[in-house]
């Protein structure tokens, strides 16, 4: 199960539920959609979930794209969802293994700022020594731009949304090149009328 | 890493976000939380998310009941969370093992008949056989009362929201028999101006 990445260019891919708590939703959703640009990743939506799947830097990108311009309308707006890669299980997507390493929306959305809270769980599958790589991870994040915080069953992170998505994309690429099998859930929010407690 | 379980008796927890995409998403939330009995569960809530621990039937039901009461005022309203049991980096809440088996919120949640479509991931840690485990328990998911389907990283389930809860505590209940360690993810979702693709 072990050395089987092949850097960032491995297939990943995302669940995810983008939930602005408005009435305006359904326009914030497809407002989102409209200004990110999902041109290099596969994509499939239905009434419960999205589901992405790309080179990894890109299913990042696009994931960080709709989440900042969904919160940018100043709406509270929470995501909800689990990267994953070398899924057993999952078939694969070759066809959006092609194109430009670049992420297609990384300058649009170095303009937009924007604070938030997130909690995240790593899981790496099939190791008995999984924790030791959980804690390795948890401690690598506080060097990051983000502030780091323990929660039940999770990681908190604050800061800006960009800092959130690197810490994550860098736990998630960390774990991915020792163990083949991992996935990644998180809840990120922004707006929120609720005090940070 | 394994038979560490005590029958339903576990302490088991819930990290999950509850949101009604709605403008009164604070009275939808706030009124779920008064029609609901959390008193045998340990609860915090901050601006990410809510988490709920306690026996695992009780865990089961306060979520379920939330859901359920968001859900039953019409509006679109999705939770999407994890459930955990066993985690090896998690405090004790021996507080809440005392007190009734009977779940407090089992006869309200009868009353309310609301259809929701839901996915969800089972995740058996520190276990290199676990995608058998994965596997049978999505066979299993076929013989209960909803509608299974294959998602990308999850399993769909469709039908009234007691059903698919009673299929995702069946499914974590037997696979914690087994592993120490496990956790599922879900999303369900109710009331979606989307049509299911």
């Amino acid at each position: 199960m072990q050395n089987n990445s092949c850097g960032t260019s491995r297939i990943a891919g995302c669940q995810f539920t983008l939930l602005p708590m408005s009435d305006k939703f359904v326009d914030i959703i497809m407002g989102a959609l409209d200004e990110v640009d999902t041109s290099n990743i596969w994509k499939k939506t239905d009434d419960v979930s999205t589901c992405v799947r790309g080179k990894m830097e890109h299913v990042f990108d696009v994931t960080q794209a709709l989440f900042l311009h969904a919160a940018n309308t100043g709406e509270h707006v929470a995501m909800s969802g689990t990267f994953s890669i070398g899924c057993p299980g999952d078939t694969e997507a070759d066809a959006y293994m092609d194109g430009a390493e670049t992420p297609l929306n990384e300058a649009t959305s170095k303009q937009i700022s924007q604070q938030a809270g997130c909690k995240f769980s790593l899981y790496p599958m099939g190791r008995e020594d999984y924790m030791d790589t959980i804690y390795e991870q948890i401690d690598l994040s506080k060097h990051r731009n983000v502030e780091v915080s323990a929660s039940h069953y999770a990681t908190r992170l604050d800061g800006d949304v960009k800092a959130i998505f690197e810490a994550l994309h860098q736990s998630f690429d960390s774990v991915q090149e020792k163990v083949s099998h991992v996935t990644m859930t998180f809840t990120i929010s922004a707006n929120s009328p609720s005090n940070k407690t």
